[in-house]
């Protein structure tokens, strides 16, 4: 599914790295540590040299943090900057944390902007400043203007090399200056057109320029029809416009719509992916965390969200400790009231992931929120009814007491249309108080069907048999 | 932030459909629906003319489905069938059984191959061959070709609009070629080098042809490093390959290494998109619905996970049952219990989806899957032993009995390294069986909690105050 067709004979035939599965082949990394233990840097640049930036990335992540430090120092001036792009950020900034200012600085300066800042952003402010202040000046000014932009912002993630040409130019002059012009982007797509104060007039995806003559003018080709992002933008919701409008590339300007810089779709990628991977973890009651943290972070990151729990876990313990009383007269109450709560937590929760979900793919706004709140509302009290009448069933005959089972089945039907209620309205609600729905609504969901399902439970089975 | 720049001053500005938040604009909406409603065919095409097709998409979605097959069959030949491209599956599955087949066959042919594949590839066998049958005969061989590939693999995805050129022409004439050639695709990025086999030899980025002079031999300039995509590789695993090489487009070959078609990044997007929302309504324990969908097919989808948490929430309530004698003699226990089951429920949830997602994204493997399962349980340990402090100072003060605090501690503790073990070993062993971990890790991870709190608890208790 990747194979690299070498034409020249002499090459020798690149070493696949990965298994049949994806995954790193265990051998080849047994070679790469053994060389590493040598400190044999000859035989480090051969068998890393022929990698993509990304498959390097694969590799530091799967090397212990001592060999990191040295793969990298024995690589020198081998060593791409570029795969620290592609690793967990705490490997990242592990890494970075254990290498000199001088040596990040000689190897970011490589680098494309959006890249440069992606690494740079994370550190200390004041290795940060070290690190700038050893670059040459084109690139400092252009990374620290980037790094002014807020974090997550379109102006953080754009790249500042771009060609821009002026309107009056003819196809014959743009292609001889691109031929003509050593300082050209690595890659690029679309060139833009601006007038002299560097305000975007229009884009020229290359495929226009090569369809038409060399007389025609640029004006008169050029898209017209252009999207900016303003260098301030969310991430998020520049992926969204990417997203809608099936872009490759789009342009990046400042407040006063000059441009300065772009975004590509690959750095968008990441965005979407870096925002479904919140999306899932804050679902999940955990923080950003990645798979490379260690123990103490992560016993961190997930400990504020136990704590919350505890304190909810404990108000639907004082809620039971109501009807204590109650319990001790019918203690299969206390054998039956875990699963009203937990079939209200479940359907809870369906309706809360869709929602989220939906919310933070921008599909469910005021046009629609009424009909998937009846639509929530009708789907809890239709699997609501189904359920009690099947958990009816079984806890008369498990029982041998109907009345049992007509309590349960009331207490299924109200928690059921509660958690469908609940699971939407509790998103709905904390994204109009601007707080992200995904971190919040598992809790207040799951809390609100434990207490309305021990509550509903023992309230209808202390009424039905007499017990208060 | 998408502001279309238009240089002729006659044209009207053109009205923003979005408001501020990026939902559809009310007002407009509503002048669209009084069209609809009055038949105005000449009002609606006006309206609808300068809409993008994701914009259009948003509009149907908006709709009611009597007003979406009205405006489609209003609308006419102004009507782009790309539309359909951007609604939901539920959506865009009804409206077209509500259209003749004839007028769909006559609005796909005009789209894309990937588009009209995506479009058609959800339709009952009969509708579809009606339709093919009606195409002009070009569109329909690539067609059936592509929907012969399985079911989201690459080659449904693929565009079979692309550019081949052979090896020892000049740039000159490639470029030649291309401003005399009326049947180029609406857009393309690369130009693909074959042999008279049309096996692939090299892909030149448009980029590369503009930097050199006319004389350069494509086969000096092609990239050779190249990726290929089997058309048969299931969708997931290319967008892997975006993702990891950030491609643009990717070249898609058949058994014989011949080209047959293109991917491209932005139906890739879509391929992420989709499978984070599999992962997240998967988690959530709710199938492949989408937001669209009515009453009786979401009380479907959901009914399946409801019975099978029924089953396990009756298994821990059997569990409980085993110790009604004890729980007679303390209420307290009942009182207590669900502490210890939520808490190793949320602990078991973190780890899960931690592990769920890291796994979908190719990130947990034989490489690291020791290091995080010895992670999960000292994180589990940690944890539970400092909530453990935390709920047995609160429980021996709240109660007034330092032994029941003494036995929750315990019980706790117990729990949570249950629950950091199976939050990660479950996925993985479900992985390992080639189930999908998004689906069944849920279910197996609370009943296990829920087992093991009840249990531990009980069983502690029983033995402690000797209630046996």
């Amino acid at each position: 599914m990747n194979q690299p067709v070498n034409n020249d004979p002499e090459a020798p035939e690149p070493q696949p790295i990965y298994d049949e599965d994806g995954r790193l082949r265990p051998d080849w990394l047994d070679a790469l540590r053994a060389a590493i233990e040598a400190g044999d840097a000859e035989a480090l640049r051969e068998q890393a040299a022929p990698l993509h930036e990304s498959e390097m990335g694969d590799v530091i992540e799967a090397l212990s943090a001592d060999d990191r430090v040295r793969l990298v120092t024995l690589l020198g001036d081998a060593f791409d900057y570029l795969a620290l792009t592609e690793v967990d950020d705490s490997v990242r900034i592990d890494l970075m944390e254990s290498l000199p200012n001088s040596e990040i600085a000689r190897g970011v300066a490589d680098l494309d902007s959006d890249d440069a800042v992606y690494i740079l952003e994370d550190l200390e402010a004041e290795d940060r400043d070290e690190i700038l202040a050893q670059m040459p000046v084109f690139e400092r000014i252009s990374l620290k203007r980037s790094l002014d932009f807020p974090e997550d912002s379109a102006g953080r993630r754009m790249q500042t090399e771009f060609i821009a040409i002026p309107p009056f130019w003819t196809v014959g002059q743009t292609i001889d200056y691109l031929r003509t012009n050593d300082d050209l982007p690595d890659e690029f797509y679309q060139i833009y057109v601006v007038d002299p104060g560097f305000k975007l007039l229009g884009v020229l995806p290359l495929d226009r320029i090569l369809r038409v003559q060399r007389a025609t003018r640029i004006e008169d080709l050029m898209n017209t029809q252009l999207r900016e992002i303003e260098a301030t933008l969310d991430q998020e919701e520049a992926a969204r416009i990417f997203e809608r409008y099936d872009e490759i590339e789009v342009a990046v300007v400042d407040e006063g719509r000059r441009l300065v810089g772009i975004l590509t779709v690959d750095d968008i990628v990441d965005v979407i992916n870096e925002e479904a991977n919140e999306d899932i973890h804050r679902l999940g009651g955990v923080g950003d965390e990645d798979i490379s943290r260690s123990v103490p972070g992560v016993v961190r990151s997930r400990a504020t969200w136990l704590a919350v729990n505890l304190g909810t876990a404990t108000l639907a313990s004082l809620v039971i400790g109501l009807f204590d009383d109650t319990i001790s007269q019918m203690v299969a109450l206390a054998v039956l009231m875990p699963i009203v709560a937990s079939m209200g937590g479940v359907a809870g929760t369906q309706t809360m992931t869709v929602t989220v979900r939906a919310i933070s793919q921008r599909e469910l706004d005021r046009n629609n929120a009424w009909r998937l709140i009846r639509r929530e509302l009708l789907v809890g009290l239709t699997n609501g009814a189904i359920f009690a009448v099947l958990l009816g069933l079984i806890t008369g005959f498990r029982f041998a007491d109907a009345g049992l089972g007509i309590v349960i089945a009331a207490a299924m039907v109200v928690n059921m249309v509660v958690a469908g209620g609940s699971g939407i309205l509790i998103p709905l609600t904390l994204e109009k108080l601007k707080l992200d729905p995904a971190v919040a609504s598992s809790t207040f969901v799951m809390t609100l069907t434990d207490v309305v399902g021990f509550f509903a439970f023992l309230t209808l089975a202390g009424w039905w048999f007499g017990l208060f």
